[in-house]
């Protein structure tokens, strides 16, 4: 059985981290994480998205507003969760995936700018996904690539009403199966 | 050999797009990619981020805004690139990857929230990476990822000044060897 995943973004700005919030959110979601919880300033039109896809394309991760990384981690760890920081400083993915993967249940924490040093030192892992600086929603994407071996590309969603018909031109959408 | 890889950035928006083009730029780069082109409004400061990136972290992709899409397109598929959109809409990649792997060199295209017909009827492929609504900067990390079969996260850049030093807890930097 592959590990049960919340994903926990740090530190969430009003406005100026909208949309690479979203991105994370819808990442985390398509990617087959099971929760996302978002650390920051509070804005309603993130979870809205989401439920909205939610309802449209399949049941996937539920997101939460949450007031304190600190304690969220907390919960996390007394619940059996391992945690892992994505930094382009951590250990490098390709020596710790097979590891992790062992793992029953793995909390992701993924930051924007600015993350505090007690990030890196609460997280039991700090891991980087090729040691360059680029984009968390990208290290989360290939994480959870690599955790889930590929599997979560043809993950189901539950409840979905609409699916894509995959064709090598142009776009179609069928009623969900 | 894998193949060259170019990245075409499709329709971007000043300011609006700033983050998410930077990010597509940052992971171009740091997941191998040659050479990254963005269509849509200039804005000088994405190349310029790049470039200090460059020089610091060593010689990645260079970066150029072009006028035209179908121009670049024409020029790259006379030039032996075989085109490939990513798309949700498109062949699920886990099906293309291993052909896509043998070819000498390939143009990924990402677009910003509207992409026009044409370009899902020019590109040779038109490839999803998970059939789920998510983000271009996941899909491109991943579709490089499974294109480079991970050595793209162990890559050395040339003339780097500083690298990291991977370890668990912590940052560290150390000059270049």
């Amino acid at each position: 059985m592959p590990p049960q995943i919340a994903v926990l973004r740090y530190g969430h700005r009003h406005v100026r981290d909208y949309r690479v919030t979203s991105h994370c959110c819808l990442v985390a979601r398509a990617f087959g994480a099971d929760k996302i919880e978002i650390e920051g300033e509070e804005d309603k039109s993130i979870p809205q998205t989401l439920e909205s896809i939610n309802e449209r394309w399949g049941r996937g991760a539920e997101i939460e507003f949450v007031d304190s990384w600190k304690k969220r981690l907390e919960h996390y760890s007394k619940n059996g969760y391992t945690s892992v920081h994505l930094t382009m400083y951590g250990l490098p993915l390709q020596n710790v995936e097979k590891e992790l993967r062992k793992k029953e249940k793995l909390l992701v924490i993924i930051g924007s700018q600015k993350v505090e040093r007690e990030v890196y030192e609460k997280s039991e892992y700090n891991v980087s996904v090729t040691l360059q600086p680029h984009s968390e929603i990208a290290a989360l994407a290939v994480f959870l690539d690599r955790i889930f071996e590929g599997k979560e590309l043809s993950k189901k969603f539950p409840k979905a009403q609409i699916e894509v018909e995959p064709v090598n031109k142009g776009k179609k959408i069928r009623k969900a199966k």
